[in-house]
């Protein structure tokens, strides 16, 4: 089965997945080589791993357990009926699952069993930001001396990929800074003010409404969310071992609407900055409301997406941008997680090639048009190519005409509504014809 | 050794690396789990990753043999006296070296190199973009009967690294499109006539004589360079087999001044854009000059930068940005993938922990300031302000006052010029018994 064929592809809804000829999780297959992985916590990144799970079976991972309080009434029916549904971690930790998906977050429950689990020789999974800013050198330790791993891809930045590109494409580097807008809460407050001018109350009031902050938003606001996530981008990036409390965090609730009006005035906006630069023996870091300038990277984000920036002595700079929370972006960090340690542990590696469709390809791209004509002007231009467009079913969207041009050779432009190639170029084909034409039509997509 | 300990970095320029203690690339120490590298071609690109590999070295690499015609005339000081220098590709061939380094490009000399590597079990990693656009899936099920690995991470868009995070991060999400800026050379060319309204003519000479674009530029301005770029990510991230010349490439040269006056009128500029989408049964896919929004991504990507974009099911849009080309970040991408490869023959897990340094961490960044003060207005306060950060030796850069606001409550900035944060403190406590401020000042780093 190809790992993505265009027919099979779902679409984008919370539905329930297709029925598929053979189960999409095989709760009870155990070949040697293949993984055994347990979820644990059934919240609504857990619910979305389980989802994309199903949705997509990889033939060496099998969910066998998932955990959770009051799991009667966290049930499923798209989850395989073999899948043991368990409120005891224990059982988990005594079973022979090779891999733990540890979601539930918080530091106090979640440590003594990510711990154990490592001890007991199992990989880990986690989307725990203050279980790896905390613990995640000593843990990181550990499975070196118990030959498993811990991955942690979606404890910053939830589906932005920085952490895995920190582990793989740029470990050839020596990166000296990362600088990122790390919390979607501040960014889409500041950013609100930024736009609509309200004052701070009255912006942290909407984001509460909408979801974006909680009714007890300082960890957000006051910078402890990004620092701990500052802490872990400085560990895999900077190879650095800081403790989140080392970081100076500043609040952004003294700033309002006046101050976007002032910083306009220097050409620059305000986001909550996280920032870390190894310099001469140690790390300048630090997290709080930075003036950025409005044309650059960091100025122009906006609401709850995350931009990541490193910075390497080789490499130079690079930029992240995407969905920095929400269940299925955190998800899909923590299922490439999940694949990349069954890689590592069925020593098998993924190839790509069995995995490959070869589809047939075309450019029939469905877009509005820039036709843009230069001809020796004459009455009844515009008539003749509306004519030929309208014969084709093309309809007009703007004519634009610079004024200056001499008239023995006028650019000027036609844009078409949204078409196909194919049904657009039998009229450019007639339009060639034209004997006012002195150029061939120059005829540009329009992307939105 | 630490792998980054601030201290022991060396500077960004062109120079010998520091005498180390030990020998930066061991020739000839071989034990069972480490791998043995040879480098054949020996330009920007590989002159660039053997001097990563000297500065920084890793200890389950050993770089053995550098492969170039004419190699005396290529030798360099700094590469250590173990590594062997020649011109028989064969002889490494033969030789017990358990990756092979590509950097001869082109398809007719390297695609029977790497095919032979392959077949005699050697892992091999390159960054030639024609071999894996025209060979990637064959040659990648002949790794998978091998059991060697093939990785091309710096073939596409430099050191941006997009395709490892394909790899890695985003494997976990059903893409379902991509879109890129990937060639510089058409970007600078589209970008400078963008700025300074010249012909394209003019752009494309001012490229070339800025080493921008080669003196015959087809490749890069009728989009060949670009398609086998959008081939090899159609492979990574769509799972999907495309022979380059299948994907229909629309040439820039037609784009003139006058076409960025008439995009500015609906909001957008060009780009040459590679773009492809699975849709139904197909793939959609094309290379081009199209309009794109100025405030979007694509319209904000300037000179030569790489640009690339992935759509999926479940974790959205991600947008990746970097140097796509050039000796350094080519090559930082090459030694990534060869330190993955290494990881993966070896069975040994780089450890982040045994790596990671604990620095003193400081906030102590030296920027320039935005202070916000709210005052009951009376005569003299710019006055005593300035007095305290006079004292203080610090530099007013600008006075910011908005009209129209109430005298007894009224909001100002100072703007200060660079200056650390421990010299700016004291002033600010200082400001703060002034019996006229309304609230505690604001203070801000402006970052440039």
């Amino acid at each position: 089965m190809e790992f993505i064929s265009p027919a099979g592809r779902t679409s984008y809804v919370e539905s329930m997945p297709k029925k598929q000829s053979k189960p999409a999780v095989s709760a009870n297959i155990s070949s040697s080589k293949d993984c055994r992985v347990a979820l644990i916590g059934f919240g609504t990144v857990g619910r979305a791993v389980a989802k994309i799970l199903c949705e997509n079976p990889q033939p060496n991972l099998h969910l066998t357990h998932i955990c959770n309080r009051n799991f009667e009434r966290k049930k499923q029916p798209w989850v395989p009926a073999g899948v043991v549904w368990t409120d005891d971690v224990q059982s988990i930790l005594n079973s022979d699952v090779d891999i733990i998906i540890e979601l539930i977050g918080g530091l106090n429950a979640a440590y003594p069993i990510v711990r154990s689990a490592l001890e007991a020789g199992k990989s880990v999974v986690t989307a725990n930001k203050q279980l790896i800013a905390r613990q995640g050198p000593d843990l990181l330790e550990l499975t070196a001396s118990r030959g498993c791993q811990l991955e942690f891809g979606a404890s910053v930045a939830g589906g932005v990929p920085v952490l895995p590109a920190l582990r793989t494409g740029l470990c050839g580097d020596r990166l000296h800074g990362i600088a990122g807008i790390l919390n979607g809460t501040c960014n889409y407050i500041l950013s609100r003010i930024e736009h609509a001018r309200i004052p701070f109350s009255e912006a942290l009031e909407e984001a509460q409404a909408r979801g974006y902050a909680e009714a007890d938003a300082s960890e957000d606001l006051d910078g402890g969310d990004a620092r701990a996530k500052l802490a872990i981008l400085a560990l895999a990036g900077l190879r650095t071992r800081v403790v989140p409390e080392s970081i100076r965090a500043r609040t952004i609730r003294p700033i309002d609407a006046i101050d976007f009006d002032y910083a306009a005035q220097l050409g620059c906006t305000i986001r909550q900055i996280s920032r870390a630069d190894l310099k001469n023996d140690g790390l300048l870091a630090e997290v709080g409301p930075c003036l950025v300038p409005l044309d650059s990277p960091f100025g122009r984000v906006q609401r709850n997406l995350n931009l990541v920036l490193t910075s390497g002595q080789y490499g130079g700079d690079m930029a992240f941008l995407g969905a920095g929370a929400g269940g299925d972006p955190t998800a899909v960090a923590v299922v490439s997680d999940l694949m990349f340690v069954a890689e590592g542990l069925s020593g098998k590696k993924r190839s790509a090639a069995s995995q490959v469709s070869t589809p047939v390809v075309s450019s029939d791209f469905e877009t509005p048009w820039y036709l843009r004509f230069y001809v020796r002007d004459q009455p009844g231009i515009v008539a003749r190519l509306a004519e030929i467009l309208a014969a084709h079913r093309l309809n007009i969207d703007a004519l634009l005409q610079k004024p200056g041009f001499d008239k023995a050779s006028l650019p000027f432009v036609i844009t078409l509504e949204p078409c196909r190639d194919s049904a657009l170029h039998p009229a450019l084909e007639k339009m060639a014809e034209l004997d006012f034409s002195l150029r061939p039509c120059l005829c540009l997509p329009i992307l939105r």
